[in-house]
């Protein structure tokens, strides 16, 4: 009899995995549809606008309207909805208790604030998406049926932490690095059993994913086709961009401390009100991106343009290539971190992720001239997994990155760069999760 | 002044991983080089002799000659080394002490005694390596500039936790997989904080070795070309794949123990003393791979050409391609166990991962029927990993595989059919490693 009941908790235990991991691609692929038809049909408006200020105008205009929504929701229904989410699930599953941050108002608020935000300002969707997840499996294990597995203590947690993973592979479809991502970020001591649950929630979501993109509705990261072979002066300039992330990274965090810091103590009176900073913040980024053709492109279409093997196309000859890279590269961390000061939801992975890219291009500009073989999509591909690694103190994004891009053969620059990077942002400050609960 | 002494701990404890990293490297560079030019040379002395009986003779003269010096080094001087060494460094790790495994006595015969069976008996170098990697860094932690180190207690647990990664990483070249495989193998629960140490070790292990590669002394591990693409028939098919792997590996294990345990009991009292059984199954071993030609590849050849995408070589067609698949992974597994229960240094990673692929392979050969479209090399990788998978109970063996392939595009595949078949091996009985311990 007791075996019967303890195959009848296995089950359920797989159970409520599946159900998550269904529910949180759901959640996924709901917000990348609208989201993506949303911008796509904004575009289409402004296309038809002639004169170009008339067009600015309306484009900021949306952008601000939009922004404001998202302020709304936080400000009069939810504001646990604001920011990434991801310190708040930290502490949720190291025991804080956060009812509130769990609820079903949450996650519809967090889940429509999301698509009102993307498109209107500089954030990625990694960090939101952790917590969608650990709110919809909250939910699931609610659900009257999954009553016999509370009795243990410590199943829910275990069940939260693996939901972490299918957050990340429904955004990423990379499950395996989605469940190294979530080891990094729960645990100080990990449950190594729990690897096999989080990598069943993750290959689940992840699958789920495929399948819809399949029906071609939405962009998708194309994969790459790096050209294999780098040598000793490659490496030498790899471990450079490796330093140069390192110290980025840590300045990326330290503005963006000190501008929600600002915020949050309203230190400019007639700025830094909720609405009024929103949508100082919105004009201004929705006013660069009109301006400049390569800020107008989303996160998606820079990483596919940058992560290309071979030259860059006619949007980024605007200042030079090397000029426009630059230019990108500045403006898109001073935006991100702006853009994180907001109270919006909204994360830093993909922002941050593609700055690097193209400070990795732009390092490639000057490597044939120290000797280096190594093609600009594999320094646009290291670089980006160093400026992450610095700045959410996460080593697993080598490996979500080789799974975004389904090569894998540039471990060993990958990792040379992301360990240095890892270093320096570890000795020199906080992670941005961690930095953001401290503000808190 | 704390400050500094905390600095030159840091700096301490990087030098050992350093120190570790490079050694290990070193020792599989040395056994590899050794190794291959042996087996080189013996193929070379038997294609000169025009007598196919002569030629047998001798080739199994020779086999013979350097198992015995394997067993000698095991019966006169070392008895540590036998076996893959594994199962002891998990006790190890988890605070059995056992200071003779960590000696400098069984460094050397082990490796010398690799050396001798490789190319004679179907024996895998994943499982030594783990094992010399841990007597490496405990070796290194020995040396007296590291005294420091020992004021911590846990610090030495830490390191050698980290070296089991560099040991794999030496031999497969995948350093995120063998960190990932590292947390499994040695911890139920892990701390965080060592996946930077392991990956630190397992990279530099790793770039040791590519460097070693490029002075071209070996054959090395292709990387391959595997087309992407698969549909819902294939993904059906690799479920399949995982269910069969899952009770072939059950099986597999079962009749390792089941030879291991006849051999330790002597129940044939004429066969199963120490030499006669080495002998004896080496003589059976060699006399078929000199028949069959497919069997007479080494582990690296079979894997390059099974991985390749199009036909197999002339090699498969002795019994048409798939009846030489077919026998070739019953005799393969057949005589991994029989190797696993003779008493000298050796492993099963390798030797199991091809039969996977062949399975694969064969499998592949039935898939346009049933409407599949993926690649024969994609269903080899798959099947490799879900043989390992329930053998070794590793869900990291898919990353090693995307690492030693430097692809990745089939994450979900081959995750599919690596979870089934780790589910129905962990459901249905122990690991090869845990297996042997108990049989000890």
């Amino acid at each position: 009899y007791s075996k019967i009941k303890a195959m009848q908790k296995n089950f359920l235990f797989m159970l409520a995995l599946t159900l998550i991991a269904f529910f949180t691609a759901c959640v996924a692929i709901f917000i990348d549809v609208v989201a993506y038809n949303m911008i796509k049909y904004k575009k289409v408006l402004i296309f038809m606008i002639e004169n170009p200020y008339l067009g600015c105008f309306v484009w900021v205009l949306i952008s601000v309207v939009f922004i404001c929504c998202a302020t709304s929701f936080g400000y009069f229904i939810a504001p646990e909805i604001d920011g990434s989410g991801i310190p708040e699930v930290k502490g949720i599953l190291s025991g804080v208790e956060l009812p509130k941050y769990l609820s079903m108002k949450t996650l519809i608020c967090k889940i429509f604030g999301l698509i009102c935000c993307s498109g209107s300002l500089s954030i990625g969707k990694e960090g939101p998406h952790v917590h969608l997840a650990a709110i919809v499996a909250y939910r699931v294990l609610k659900m009257k049926i999954f009553e016999p597995l509370k009795e243990h203590p410590g199943v829910q947690t275990r069940i939260m932490e693996s939901s972490v993973a299918a957050g990340v592979a429904a955004v990423m479809a990379a499950p395996l690095g989605s469940v190294f991502f979530s080891m990094e970020l729960t645990a100080t001591f990990y449950m190594i059993h729990n690897v096999y649950l989080a990598l069943y929630c993750g290959v689940l979501s992840a699958f789920f994913l495929q399948w819809y993109r399949l029906l071609g509705l939405t962009e998708v990261i194309n994969s790459t086709d790096i050209p294999e072979g780098f040598n000793n002066y490659d490496l030498i300039l790899f471990s450079l961009i490796g330093l140069a992330s390192g110290i980025i990274g840590v300045l990326f965090t330290s503005l963006t401390k000190f501008l929600v810091i600002s915020r949050s103590k309203k230190r400019i009176p007639w700025l830094h009100r909720r609405f009024r900073y929103a949508i100082f913040m919105t004009t201004l980024y929705s006013t660069i991106c009109y301006v400049f053709p390569f800020m107008m492109l989303n996160a998606k279409q820079v990483f596919n343009q940058l992560f290309v093997n071979g030259d860059l196309g006619n949007t980024w000859s605007y200042f030079g290539v090397a000029g426009s890279l630059g230019v990108f590269i500045s403006l898109k961390i001073l935006f991100t971190a702006t853009s994180t000061s907001v109270q919006i939801p909204g994360g830093v992975f993909l922002p941050i992720l593609i700055c690097g890219a193209a400070f990795g291009r732009l390092i490639h500009m000057i490597s044939y001239s120290f000797g280096g073989i190594a093609n600009a999509s594999m320094y646009a591909a290291v670089a980006g997994g160093a400026f992450i690694s610095s700045t959410c103190h996460s080593l697993s994004v080598g490996l979500i990155i080789f799974e975004m891009t389904g090569q894998i053969h540039y471990v060993v620059p990958m990792l040379l760069a992301v360990i240095i990077s890892y270093s320096i942002g570890c000795s020199l400050g906080l992670n941005i999760y961690d930095a953001m609960i401290i503000v808190k």
